[in-house]
């Protein structure tokens, strides 16, 4: 499959690029500040752990901005959305911006109600570097939401999917991450399609939700966002697919998996990861 | 053990009606919306992935009702009942009810606080298709609650506590699951007893939260409430005590449950049905 | 190593004496109210149940202090803060404290953020009968924030961070439980060191916050705060060693850590603990 939107000038990742990202967050262990549902607290915390940074729970509209001049990485996701939480995100959103951190944004379920689309409209004028759904929140956010499922043109997993991905980080000027089962990253200029991972995965709750915070973790230690991102997804697919491999189901795929975000090693990422750019 | 109210016309379950129950779920997948208790959320969320269900903890006032008007089913918990959360509660048992969308209750610990009874007393007018608590949970809303445990005439697991049960759910024009040792499912007309599960299940928390989510789910898939809650129970009883034979312990019985109950099979659900009707 | 204040005429912990805490905790299943952090709240619950407790999730304004009135052990965790909850904080506190029943802080991340501290300050009138922190939380509500880490005279783990614990105990007049690579519990005149437990422990969200509500489970077993501590913290530590041994990560470690606290056996207890008095 080919990809748009390519341009052989800009730096393209690879498995010998991506996996010192991994290596450097084991070492560096970052600060990543959760704002996120109450579902997918547990695991994402979990998940960052497991891979060696350093989560933080902290949405109170209180300290939600202090906690961001501490200088960690911020994650904010909408999953379960609560107004008293909402004045936390804005306040927090609105510090990263100003003390350019780049912060990624989970717009889960946006298209289900008008309240998420209200709230999305108000945090995304504060620049997230990365917004990372499924198709169908990406194409709810491209406003293309209508097509979603209706036709080749459009359908998760295919080229006129990544285009539309690719369309909103550029018109966002930030990178996409389109998960589904081949995951897109995107800034407009280069896509990256990456298809590692397991169906198994989805059996488990709030691991799109954890990935999104991973994303933010590897945000502090490379400059790129879409290594960044290219290097959480590949990781995270590579982890999960290990875990799945002979679980019996998922509970056994939720432990694994944790596991393997410990214990994975240089010789497994480099022959697992199966990316196209 | 005989119970009461027992009516030969109708329709009664057994492991052939109810394992289909199993796999039509599996296949339909249906939407859950659940507003539960902030322990339970991460467990429910498993719980329902791994019966082949789609779950969505939606519980805000801005868009419970919203989500409901989607189509999916409702299950409500109050396990830790929260002001404003009430709004989104009653907002969402009016849309269910305004749709004819059957919902379950689950009346966490209504006995222990006055907040908990009128925070009940508010969402019973909007006609719980099914309620599902505990004997200490069900004769307090039955108005028995003094005599809990005070003698043999209703002590939990005997005919007359499953008599209360029964009184209950004629008195709501519901069905009532009340789970314990033997679990019975009641719609006043017919009582059914559940001997499945296994006493470590009472060591992993919000497990009987979990259940109630999964009531829900069974509602998708067959229109006599009794039926569906019976495929419930005896489905999550058998993938529990599956789950704990050889368990060392509660972690691994909490794993093991989401595993048996992504894998489960006819044969062995059908072997392990511990009903009397 | 030595420890300041210790007095050989008080009781001092040894393993004979605080194994059969563990037998009695599981034989009484103390009810444990929590108002906890969301990160916490489903690890907390399953390792209270593990230990044979019965925890209780209850922190609404509405009813906290109604369900203190039960009659039940009171754990007070600031993890992620959230105005409307302070009420609740502050009316269970009030009531644990006109009721003598004794109760147990933790003051996560109390340096971090102004919010928590005004919170913590508002909440430390009514008395805790045991404070638990790491060293930073222990120092920074001792007033030695500032010297955390920047000399060998207070780094954790030290006598001398020890001696801060210390002199926190006695302003207070509570006991410190301060943990770490050692953890000590002192109430000022004693200090007990445990060097139980296992680094992998730290890559497992909110265990920290789940040994708070363990110390509130053991103050219903014994009428002596450093022994209920010595106790919790011990059990819990050899319980994490065992099930680090082995493990092939953090996933597996927290699932077998609730196995252990579960099926620990008094042999391995005594074998294993590790005190210094």
């Amino acid at each position: 499959m080919s990809f748009p939107c390519q341009d052989d000038i800009l730096f393209m990742p690879d498995a010998s690029t991506l996996w010192p990202l991994v290596l450097r967050l084991r070492d560096a262990a970052p600060l990543v500040q959760c704002i996120t549902n109450f579902v997918a607290m547990d695991i994402t915390a979990n998940v960052l752990l497991a891979a060696g940074a350093s989560p933080a729970m902290v949405h109170a509209e209180e300290e939600a901005a202090d906690f961001v001049a501490l200088g960690g990485m911020l994650s904010v996701n909408i999953g379960t959305p609560f107004s008293p939480w909402v004045a936390g995100m804005e306040s927090a959103v609105a510090e990263a911006h100003r003390r350019k951190t780049p912060w990624v944004l989970d717009p889960v379920a946006v298209g289900a109600t008008r309240f998420r689309g209200e709230l999305v409209a108000r945090l995304l004028p504060f620049a997230p570097a990365v917004i990372r759904g499924n198709a169908a929140e990406i194409h709810a956010l491209a406003g293309r939401r209508d097509r979603l499922g209706k036709g080749v043109d459009s359908a998760p997993g295919t080229a006129a999917s990544a285009n539309i991905a690719a369309e909103l980080a550029k018109r966002q000027r930030c990178t996409v991450v389109m998960t589904g089962v081949t995951d897109f990253v995107t800034d407009g200029a280069r896509t990256v399609g990456i298809s590692n991972g397991h169906p198994m995965m989805a059996r488990v709750t709030a691991l799109g939700c954890s990935l999104t915070a991973l994303v933010s973790a590897f945000l502090a230690v490379s400059d790129d966002p879409v290594l960044a991102a290219a290097a959480a997804v590949g990781y995270f697919g590579i982890c999960g697919e290990l875990a799945a491999d002979g679980a019996p189901g998922p509970g056994s795929l939720r432990l694994r998996l944790l596991d393997q975000l410990y214990a994975l090693d240089r010789q497994t990422f480099e022959q697992r990861l199966r990316l196209t750019t």
